[in-house]
């Protein structure tokens, strides 16, 4: 191992191009394996790619899974990293770690298998396999190649009770239980529990919002979906006290479901990675009420003008994919849910 | 007049493509001028263009008032609205009551001088002048022309004690004092005064932020502006105990800037209508705090998984354009405050 003297918490060292920007601004990052000093080096297992970002890949190339596995490869080749510059969204990923540096603040050793909880649009990769073990039809992706860790990243361990595939998928999206849990915990604390809606109520991210809403004390927990059969598994999973069919695309059909379904909501979670969600959400929410979007498809003007044109007095806030602790809140809420579980089985399953 | 029987609140039957969406998701309104039973019709005078509209503008022109003249007609003739395609931005207007339709909720007479506190991405308007008092060089446009008002918008009173130019340019960036002034005061209200720093200090949505910043109690309030000639405006403002020289799309500048002038903040307000701000908002943040982004050239994806990236347990918030009581608010502050208003005064004269 040979150790660069200045590195940066951040990671500003491992920026090519343009100079001077964090990584995740950067085009290109450098995959050296050579670790500085406060670096780790992770031997990757698996990709699990960000929903909508291989949502995108996969309508761009009409399901052709050959094509789509091209293209992830050049993005990583040029870029030094999986950032899809469509979309701006990336993933995380899942391995073992091979080398750590001798001021690595991260409390990993090598062996120890974990899955990285800092975007893959961040995350210096390479690619050694060509991704021949993967027929680009699903987001998660086995891989081998490397990754590299700056100081100031976020790793969990691999849960042991738990298969490797399903903490992952929960991982993907532990930021939204997280923030859920603590944006209905405020409105409890204040003596007034919340109608909460999440919207994509069926989804990873949704169904473990619905849960952790439920756990944080909401006084009704609404899920809304597109389509009759989520409708009818998450009425099996029994993690909403109603669930609405509508297209949250459809302002005024949304802001109808939730209302039938016992809103409108104090508390509405965007989790679907569609465009177009942003008035519908807004519209659903009582005044004083709040939006939390945590869809990467979500139009930052579409919101705030939406807000304003609409003349709703709601919090808006941008889902923090970061919050201390959040991977094992998330899996804690997985393990105390027997739904939430049952419908990222299904999922898992249906993507083998 | 003519009153049209079916008419929404919101809008939807102005709408005439596509079918079905909210005003502001639009792409063309009807700007037919007889009322339905709810709305208003405004004999308008001014516009007042989003800042980071015009500048678009401005800039693709290469500073060519003529043909920045033209494509803000062209836009409005197409779609109805000022409705800047690129930015996805509007702004708002000032204009005299002409009809109100019996069943009107926003209390206006004909006769009322007001301004429209919607953004005019969904107002339908129709211009008469063909703008040829505006040399193409201003946000602030002259204009002989009418608009409609839904039963569900928003307008204010143009206050007699200021010019009316005065008060347009405050109620344009209302909605951003009055959230500052509820972030921080929740801060105060759990005992803990908060650091408050102000990115876009000088500019118009800046100085009220700062201004409302400590009517609500902050502990510091710290001003970061992007070249001297502002940092000496906002010093001799009076309006923040220290006024930091940054470019705020530089996150480790700006980060270091904050620090530097007494950070890092507890919540950080974003008001420059640059693009790449997000980064370095996030890293001048302290754990746990608040960055409210008003700058309508923010980035969700950029916001999200910056924070994410970053490891920053940070509350992430768009800034709504509205709240109750938003423009009073605003005005109010303004009045008790002579450094925000002598900023705004030359900034107004630079412009005329």
């Amino acid at each position: 191992m040979t150790a660069a003297p200045a590195s940066s918490p951040v990671g500003l060292h491992r920026v090519l191009e343009p100079a001077g920007v964090l990584p995740q601004a950067a085009w290109r990052l450098d995959t050296d394996p050579a670790l500085a000093h406060d670096e780790v080096r992770v031997r990757v297992e698996r990709l699990n790619l960000d929903a909508a970002s291989f949502r995108q890949l996969f309508d761009k190339h009409g399901g052709d899974g050959d094509a789509v596995r091209a293209e992830v490869l050049e993005i990583v080749r040029t870029r030094g990293k999986m950032h899809n510059p469509v979309t701006g969204s990336g993933g995380m990923l899942v391995g073992t770690v091979e080398d750590v540096g001798p001021r690595s603040p991260l409390g990993l050793a090598p062996g120890d298998r974990i899955a990285t909880l800092v975007s893959l649009t961040l995350t210096p990769l390479r690619i050694d396999d060509a991704l021949g073990r993967w027929d680009g039809r699903s987001e998660q992706v086995p891989c081998d190649g490397h990754a590299i860790l700056f100081g100031r990243s976020v790793a969990a361990h691999l849960p042991e009770d738990l298969p490797p595939d399903l903490a992952l998928a929960v991982m993907d999206v532990c930021g939204a239980p997280a923030l859920t849990h603590r944006v209905v915990a405020k409105y409890v604390a204040q003596g007034r529990p919340p109608v909460v809606a999440v919207v994509g109520g069926a989804g990873k991210s949704g169904s473990l919002a619905l849960a952790a809403a439920r756990r944080a004390g909401a006084a009704r927990a609404i899920g809304v979906v597109p389509v009759e059969r989520e409708q009818q598994a998450l009425q099996a999973a029994g993690l909403a006290d109603a669930v609405a069919l509508a297209d949250a695309r459809d302002p005024v059909a949304l802001a109808a479901a939730v209302q039938a379904a016992g809103g409108p909501a104090d508390v509405t979670v965007v989790c679907v990675d569609v465009p177009g969600c942003e008035h519908g959400a807004i519209l659903a929410t009582a005044d004083l009420g709040t939006v939390v979007f945590f869809s990467m498809a979500t139009s930052f003007a579409a919101a705030a003008l939406g807000a304003e044109g609409l003349a709703a007095d709601v919090t808006l806030m941008i889902g923090n994919g970061y919050a201390a602790g959040h991977a094992d809140f998330a899996l804690d809420v997985l393990r105390g849910s027997p739904g939430a579980r049952s419908l990222f089985e299904a999922r898992l399953a249906a993507h083998m």
